[in-house]
């Protein structure tokens, strides 16, 4: 066992502050070490965290917990903060019933604000400004955001709003250069053309001198200061004019491995009566040299060997995303109109491999899914067939414009959506299960879901052809043995697919809920039931021709589908049941309407409404 | 009849140029007297379209339509950009099979995207520009958006994604100093600040100068010397710093009303091989004095006499919207925690009052719906009691905030939500027929829709007490007659109403969908049958227990709601019927899924799947 003797001081918010200074390399240290050892047990983000770890201790040195707020964007990053709130049992990180991999109210008062998506965290901060103004508090306000955080728009929507402020706000801007993949676009060369002026180390001599002379309060002498020094050497500052134009004042760019500069910085910050914005640069890894050396493997990582920094690798189906990622060649291939889009998801879409081929039909926009979506819509027009691979939770952010620049007026964009359903360990702000019901209710959308690779693969020639708007959608979990086996017959528009014919119950699955549907016809036929079970295939426009037909034959009609109820394939197919008053026995298997929180897949099924026992109990009711 | 000697010349697209130059301020002229004689009439959007008048001009002497790309970011002030194009029949504007009030490819290949949000326009164009790059051809691309339309933060993503395009591509900034309302935020006061410097003056007598040396294709020379003058005269450009910093060339401020001053920025703009940003400043109704007066009323409007520019009202009922205005201010006097949060919207919404009333109170952050709603969120959290009033159509780019940041963690946001249901003129991208699609599929929302201003009143004082996420939807359309008069009971969570008991026919209706109910009451007890007439209230959670009791009661169940049909109340009540194996009959009468056009409201009702007599019919076939 690895011995932290420092860390082990720390076991409640604000522990940190009874740390000697002289010790706070070594508890750097520690914090690194503690949290490579745990994440190559459960898996989990590593990278972000080693790269945020003085950042965060000097958050905590400044900041008083929890009256005072901290905004973590995203909140893969709080793995220090969780730390240093005395948060320890990482051996139950991202478990069912343990800590979770992102900031949770529920966990611990220092956590302000759940997070999980992208660009929020500024949002969030001006809402807790705004209360603070309201209310005549005192409280300090931090949001802590990424580089890669700013190419969405929402951030941007937020500092626009925040340069009117007239109290204090910081904005710690970790800038690692990346998002998940590199960065891109001119947000990301400004701040590189910064980051090369190098210039926080003239920052730090300058500001450190300043300090030497400030003891108690005399924070305006040095924002007065800082205002000089500005005035008369331009060059130096000019750098931040572009946050400087939206009406923030700027510092940096700052080493944000060095806690005394983070801290000075913060100090100077918070004199000032308006929204600062410190420029921090920090390294993506640091301190684990597999990490640092490819942060974006070690970025959200399962279990690995912590000496080599290899994967352990348990044994795995092919998953549905490398078969996405195979077709996606072959297609590019064949046809060159085909394009690759991708919201800094390179390589978890499966498009890396398709953007090293065709570099000039790859377009990897940033954290941006609304314009990665519009932008398409045009190529679209254009004649091109851009295929569009955003996650499940992900492309939630572009409900308004599949519906408005997509759908409205037919654009054959092709949504590849992978993570749908149940993901599991990264919890409630990433599990997909709102897919079917938010894609199904725009008109003119067609949404497949394919039960194997193989289908996966027949569906995506198929959508790219089709000349219309399509998606399709598949979870990160690989394609069963038993669903691998299957056969895929051809695509037939709107058409479900009968794999199985029978008397009793009418089994209609949708995409990889066929395993599901597989487990209850076996326990059924042993009951001496006999079932119909179809693979649905389109659950936009559901067959319901085909629904008709079963529900006219058997004395059973079941939908399985990880979703939840509300919007999804069996409430469609209820509609049909109802209007038509057909006379059938109806089960709707589907995921509770609410939030799931982490934990393996397999548990969440079982506790959310996917329990195959219990629907089995369902059907058998009907059968006395 | 005012007669229009030049404008009558033209009758199809790039007409334009064979209109002399000493001619095109008398084109102007009459284009003004046109458009404002034609809004007059029918009602429509004026202030934007009397401000656009010479750059649409100058776009259609420089373009080749339908060749070149002309995008029109939101789309209203498109109205000089059809009659140029030969779409003079003004008389149709905005009515069912007359032409829309937004570009419509189905109109024209001259409408090169079919918009109506906000900030579109920047994405499609760079889709546009990518296409020219990957097929080679040599089209030029223009983006036309307000500068209200950068507070979008889609806007803002596309400009950090086009800032890397290595060929040309045009964006004009329509610098009016407001969306609908006054622009707000740090972009306004950045654009301000340019403005004040008035510089487009020295920037036209340098520019005409220049002009005069080039005749044909000596581009480049302008260019460089556009460069020169940048260099040495630094603060001459260094205005537009914000935009180069991102990637673009800055041009400007010019006179955006100098048909002149737009044609040499636009040939000056396509000569440079990356995207350009001509800042042109304009003036909002420019040409009608009362429109000049009051840009915002003229913004969009009802017939008026042009004389006066009086509104010729029509009698009419109580709006929802004066309802909830009302009911604001009172809330907002009984409890300082209410706060009013608008996008853009201050006047459409009926938060007018309240922000007077209440300035500190208030909250209008742009036309910027993701900021808007975590920002609430946040404020939530902190203790207060936010009220977010959204129109519906605009409400679906939110709906990842909705859902992430509000429902997720239980914050106590109230979305009052305007102009759901069909709205009629402006369109299918205006139309809020999804809403309740969007909303009840997520966890712990809860959806209300009231029948009367007086019901409307109540919901909202149970909303901000009810400590959790609910939304409120009501139509543009007053409160009829009927409807106003039904008397309006205590309000019990997830309670429908029941108005009137029968045996025969059960009819739950959604909101303002009562009027409906009342006819389909009259007519049916006309025949002998008896209703039972429930006022749903809730459409989420739905009364699972009224509708079981219902359905054992009565012959038929029956939905009435202005929704699309996939996703909406009736699914729900289909999926209770078909669940619980309920025996009944089922008519669901909701909006047909599809998008649905411009055109009087009742009419599109009719047409829709919301004709009372086809619903009639519907329930009458149960009774043979």
């Amino acid at each position: 066992m690895t011995e932290y003797p420092v860390l082990d001081r720390i076991n409640k918010p604000n522990d940190i502050k009874k740390i000697q200074e002289k010790d706070l390399p070594e508890l750097a240290r520690e914090i690194r070490c503690f949290l490579t050892e745990s994440v190559s047990k459960t898996g989990g983000h590593l990278s972000s965290n080693l790269g945020i770890v003085e950042i965060t201790m000097a958050l905590h040195l400044f900041l008083d917990l929890p009256e005072d707020k901290v905004v973590f964007d995203v909140g893969h990053q709080t793995y220090v903060h969780k730390l240093l709130t005395g948060r320890k049992n990482f051996e139950t990180l991202r478990k069912k019933g343990g800590i979770s991999g992102f900031p949770k109210s529920s966990e611990s008062d220092c956590d302000s604000f759940d997070t999980g998506h992208s660009s929020t965290a500024l949002s969030v901060a001006a809402g807790f400004v705004a209360a603070r103004e309201l209310s005549g508090k005192k409280n300090k306000v931090v949001a802590v955001v990424g580089d890669g955080a700013l190419t969405g728009g929402m951030a941007l929507e937020a500092i626009n709003n925040i340069g009117k402020f007239k109290s204090n706000m910081i904005i710690i801007l970790n800038d690692n250069e990346m998002s998940i993949d590199q960065n891109v676009g001119g947000m990301a060369n400004y701040l590189g053309k910064i980051r090369t002026k190098k210039s926080y180390v003239k920052f730090k001599s300058g500001l450190e001198n300043m300090l030497d002379e400030i003891p108690g309060g005399k924070g305006e002498r040095i924002v007065e200061r800082l205002k000089h020094i500005k005035d008369s050497f331009k060059t130096f500052f000019v750098s931040g004019m572009l946050f400087e134009d939206f009406g923030l004042t700027y510092i940096g760019p700052i080493n944000g491995h060095d806690i005394d500069q983070v801290l000075t910085a913060l100090k100077s910050a918070s004199s000032v009566d308006k929204p600062v914005i410190i420029h921090a640069i920090t390294q993506k890894g640091r301190g684990y040299l597999p990490a640092e050396k490819r942060p974006g493997k070690f970025h959200g990582i399962g279990p690995f060997d912590i000496k080599t920094g290899k994967l352990i690798k348990h044994p795995m189906t092919k998953t549905f995303t490398e078969g996405f990622a195979e077709k996606m060649l072959e297609l590019g291939e064949e046809d060159d109109k085909i394009l690759g889009i991708t919201a800094a998801m390179e390589f978890g879409t499966g498009l890396r491999e398709f953007a090293e081929r065709y570099p000039d039909r790859f377009f990897d926009v940033g954290i941006a899914e609304q314009h990665a979506v519009t932008f398409a819509a045009a190529l679209a027009k254009s004649g091109y067939k851009p295929v569009v691979a955003i996650y499940s939770t992900f492309l939630q952010r572009s409900y308004d414009q599949i519906l408005h620049d997509v759908c409205l007026t037919k654009q054959p964009v092709v949504f590849v959506i992978d993570r749908a359903g149940i993901t599991g360990e990264d919890g409630e702000t990433h599990q997909g299960i709102f897919d079917l019901s938010y894609l199904t209710n725009i008109p003119g959308m067609t949404v497949m879901a394919p039960m194997n690779c193989a289908e996966l693969k027949e569906m995506l020639e198929y959508a790219v052809n089709l000349n219309a708007p399509v998606a399709i959608r598949y979870p990160k979990c690989g394609e069963s043995p038993s669903a691998a086996g299957l056969h895929v017959s051809e695509i037939e528009y709107g058409k479900a697919e009968r794999l199985s014919e029978g008397r009793d119950v009418a089994l209609f699955s949708v995409g990889n809920s066929i395993d599901i549907g597989l487990e209850l016809k076996t326990r059924l036929e042993a009951d001496g039931l006999s079932v119909s079970l179809y693979n649905s295939r389109f659950v936009c426009p559901a067959d319901t021709e085909a629904v008709k037909d079963a529900a006219k034959k058997h004395k059973v009609l079941v939908t399985v589908e990880e979703n939840v109820k509300k919007g999804g394939f069996g409430e469609s197919i209820a509609e049909i049941i109802a209007e038509n008053g057909l006379q059938t026995g109806f089960v709707n298997a589907s995921l509770k309407d609410s939030f799931i929180e982490h934990g393996c897949r397999t548990e969440l099924l079982k506790a959310y409404g996917l329990d195959t026992e219990e629907i089995y109990g369902k059907i058998r009711r009907f059968f006395g």
